[in-house]
């Protein structure tokens, strides 16, 4: 039996000596909680973000200017974004989906990146900015241009980049041409997100191939959902392609809106175990990182998500 | 960035059109119920091996000839083994400890595999078996060599191959010699086993790399404890080294006894989702088998520790 003559292992993380570099995108405070069905006081989300960047996490996402109306989660989010202690070399992103919210965003001068997103199927699309794939592109065009005017960083995010909650199957390519679109357009990097948590090893390994042809691996970020218990074999099949950007959710908070009850995002602590083993430096500590967790989690009364968090909080028993 | 130029993906999967075989060697019956704190009564033990042969299983550990004082759980052992089905074309191996297990096993005649397990850790054999490695092995040549002179087939296993819980991390050069002693001795097959799931990507890739030097992929098995979440993404790391069977058990059956309250073995739903995606031939029928999960949890008032099974069952509903 042929043995592969390249595969992940440490060889990949160090380099030369040096221990390579991986961006762990912490997305618990925005894409975490808004999928939480109850609502978190914004003292707590404060404190959240606070221990976030204490942990040393280099992007924390902080909440998103949407509409109260469609996200009640997000309506303190002018607080949250002026409240928070801004890190010197951390970087605290908010969701932008429109002209109006970049307004809003702008208003207290506290926010200096980003982050727009498209989908890769017309009807997801639709049903999140009223319009489809095509339309929605020139929309975030926009937004991006007059972002980076006021000298602002944008992220893009493309969803649903495996499979859709409507249409099922997505094909690689439309994934390709969003991604490519978000980087025509100014964003520094483009996040791929498997919002359903479909996405396996197979099926993500052919869509990073599609999606690579049109956006280097370099300006690629990985943003898988554990729902089928797949994330973290999908972020290595990832770091082979190349990828040394993922985002996760400190707790593995989020649950999964198309699948009541399951579980959301992969959790931060379990994708950092996996990357300090690898020998990759995140600049993350772990065991902080488990406290930040189990403190959210005994603070919403919430079971912690986080495999590992649980190991480690099972063993100082 | 040098993309690497091989990658899990379906091709690795999929040889001139052909579906290649993947072994899952299912030990919820075992390993799982093992480590399930209440004891199982024999007809459910009896009807889930009975269901999971029915799901396409093609190798089912069905139960242990240790002595009732030192392991309850499987005190039944003689009634399981004679009661359970037997699908012609399946494997009911039972774990054997000693010549004693053996003849015990021997007994009713139907046990045609038994598995024999070493371990990488000399505190973790004493506790055990009261032996170190080295005697550990010459026991284990004695049973396995008196059970190939019966016809029987024998599987090895290998404890703590990353870390022991008295020991910690453990020397990929003890595992490799405890696992050429076992295919010496005449083992078809050794299962190296993460006992108690600190293992990660990057640790596995460099034990399996010592390993392979000593005992060829194809006679080399994987067995991972989702303890830190990790399990999945080492069957990743095992497959690019030409690892083609791994061990599960249905519903994450079996919690850590290391680790109170934390996740025992990898649930096989969660396995055979991804080796379907990545196009493998395991002859499993996954909704079949998710049934049979949710009926194991429900008899047992449990919670399905399985990813797949949990969200498929919330889909469904």
């Amino acid at each position: 039996m042929r043995v592969p003559a390249l595969s992940v292992g440490r060889t990949l993380a160090t380099v030369a000596g040096q221990r390579q570099p991986f961006k762990v995108v912490e997305v618990g405070a925005r894409d975490g909680l808004q999928n939480e069905k109850q609502i978190i006081p914004t003292e707590d989300k404060v404190n959240l973000i606070n221990r976030l960047s204490a942990c040393g996490l280099k992007s924390i996402e902080a909440t998103s200017f949407v509409s109260p109306k469609w996200v009640p989660q997000m309506g303190d989010h002018q607080e949250v974004i002026e409240k928070i202690a801004k890190f010197p070399d951390v970087s605290y992103p908010v969701l932008v989906p429109n002209l109006a919210g970049l307004k809003n965003a702008l208003k207290n001068g506290h926010v200096t990146e980003i982050a727009v997103f498209g989908a890769a199927s017309d009807t997801f699309s639709m049903k999140n900015v009223n319009a489809n794939v095509e339309d929605s592109l020139k929309k975030l065009q926009e937004v991006t241009k007059a972002a980076l005017k006021e000298g602002l960083k944008v992220r893009g995010y493309v969803s649903c980049v495996i499979g859709c909650p409507y249409e099922g199957k997505i094909n690689s390519s439309v994934v390709a041409r969003v991604a490519e679109a978000l980087m025509d357009a100014g964003c520094y990097e483009v996040s791929l997100g498997d919002t359903i948590g479909v996405g396996s090893a197979g099926s993500v390994s052919a869509m990073l191939d599609t999606v690579i042809k049109s956006v280097p691996p370099n300006r690629l970020a990985v943003h898988f959902h554990d729902t089928y218990g797949q994330a973290l074999a999908n972020v290595i099949v990832a770091i082979e392609k190349g990828i040394r950007v993922a985002d996760s959710s400190v707790a593995g908070l989020g649950g999964c809106p198309y699948a009541a009850g399951a579980t959301g995002n992969l959790a931060t602590e379990d994708l950092v175990y996996m990357l300090n083993d690898l020998g990759f430096d995140t600049g993350v500590d772990l065991n902080k990182l488990v406290d930040t967790s189990t403190w959210i989690c005994s603070k919403m009364g919430r079971r912690n998500a986080s495999r590992v968090a649980n190991a480690l909080n099972a063993k100082r028993l």
